[in-house]
């Protein structure tokens, strides 16, 4: 029984050199040499080759590295085999780092002091508190559980919206078609965490923006993006930030990676780019992660944190 | 016996309103006209004209409306009444924002991604987590615990030192001068929460920058200053920045403030400016708290948070 590594997007080699270090007497097999597929028992992924899983006639685990699933799950020849999610708390911690610094640097408005400090004004003007700001978290998954905690910790008003209502002390709870208006209408800053399925795809268009609330203390609505480019229609948030429907966009991730150079969100004054990497997975916890699946499953225990394919997430 | 409101530096105007619509019976009496001496019994003060204090005979208590009393203590003739310091969750949350903020800001680059975003660059380069980065917090007062808490919460090494070496979980602990050696030597991010005493004056100097850690994973050393800038030797930072003894500084308080035009430190590549105010004193919190004081003090109870003359804080 082997470990089959097959990652596209990302560089292999960093990978597997980790999981033949750490992984004891388990064999890994690199997908880009021959191999023979029946010799196969788990596979590590990262965007596989369309089809290379379906070719694996012994396969009883499919890890995926990253967060989000939604690249697997869109191979449609994908085995019935089980699909493992990461749940990796240096992953989320990383997550929670770009939500908690994106809400504070918009609280604080860090662009209006870097412009004064390029003008050598001292514009020490009237600042709310994080008390006086309403965060809605859409995802109140590992991570949107995670953000939101710290979040509410920081003083923020913090609700999250999510299928099933998870609860975090702390947070207001929103769940399902009919919590989604009210979470909206008590939402200044919009968090998105939500997993790319068929039914969040472009959620975020322009009736969502306008169902947010226009009385808060940061002069309008804000979305912070950081689970799926797929989520967002693109088009629909330029006209929004144009038409102050949204006040500012902070967008980690884009229907197509890497950002065009072409594309108008590089250069417009009301967005925040980064380079999808809010929250990168480290192969070093990924890999110890994913190897204490595989010796839980070896020991006949259950494995965690199993994709529901019917969610998608 | 009245409570007479003294500020300068500050508009008075909202104070007084404040303190006269929320101190019910309590007869609020405003400096800036003349008064009976006899009838103050309390003073909310912020920055008061020196030796107008001292000519209060009934004087009981003095409340310092901001954080620091630095500016009151220097006062040679301040009188032997009770000098009482805010501690209040408003002002406690706003600087833990800010320390936050920063720390999470030099954490991801967020100056290297605006400027990979002005060039339409989509930089995908590895990021350091939180838990790979030390923070040393000098100054373990109200303001340090909390913000100590959050940082070690969101992952980050957090060390504190103090003068008596003050205790907070998941935060190891440094005191006195025999401590500040192995405190500096093992931090990434300095920031400091200091109160100004003739201890503390200039102690940001190059030696202290000298003996920071320089195998941190962001590059060099990095202070944030929220204390007050009598703790800061400026043209030392200017030289420790220039000469890579320190990477990156992050300045809310000067020597003279507002800070001059013709200051090096706006246009400083490696300087971030924020105007003094990562803790803004907010008058409906701070007015609550002085008159919950005052309610004690007329029952007969001891005042809260009294400054000890001996420390300066």
């Amino acid at each position: 029984m082997s470990l089959l590594v097959a990652i596209n997007g990302w560089s292999p080699d960093e990978w597997i050199a980790r999981f033949r270090r750490e992984g004891g007497p388990l064999p890994i097999v690199d997908a880009r040499a021959p191999f023979d597929p029946a010799s196969i028992r788990y596979a590590a992924v990262w965007k596989p080759t369309p089809g290379l899983l379906a070719g694996l006639p012994n396969l009883a685990a499919i890890f995926n590295l990253g967060a989000g699933v939604d690249a697997l799950l869109g191979d449609r020849t994908l085995p019935s085999a089980p699909v493992v999610r990461v749940v990796d708390p240096d992953l989320t911690g990383r997550m929670t780092e770009y939500v908690v610094l994106h809400c504070l640097d918009r609280l604080r408005r860090g662009d209006r002091h870097r412009a004064a400090q390029a003008r050598r004004e001292w514009l020490a003007d009237y600042q709310p508190a994080a008390a006086d700001v309403r965060v809605g978290v859409m995802g109140m998954g590992v991570l949107g559980r995670d953000a939101s905690a710290v979040l509410a910790r920081l003083g923020f008003r913090v609700a999250g919206w999510s299928r099933r209502g998870e609860v975090v002390p702390g947070v207001e709870t929103f769940a399902g078609a009919e919590g989604l208006k009210p979470f909206l209408a008590r939402t200044d800053i919009l968090v998105i965490l939500l997993p790319l399925t068929p039914d969040t795809r472009g959620i975020l268009n322009r009736g969502l923006f306008a169902g947010l609330a226009r009385d808060g203390a940061l002069g309008g609505p804000i979305l912070i993006n950081a689970g799926r480019g797929g989520l967002q229609v693109e088009a629909d948030i330029l006209a929004a930030l144009d038409d102050g429907t949204l006040d500012h966009a902070v967008l980690d991730v884009f229907e197509t990676e890497p950002l065009p150079a072409a594309s108008p969100f590089w250069t417009h004054p009301k967005v925040t780019i980064t380079p999808h990497n809010a929250a990168d997975s480290d192969p070093q916890h990924i890999c110890r992660y994913t190897l204490e699946q595989i010796a839980r499953a070896e020991r006949g225990l259950p494995l965690e944190n199993v994709v529901d394919r019917t969610t998608g997430y």
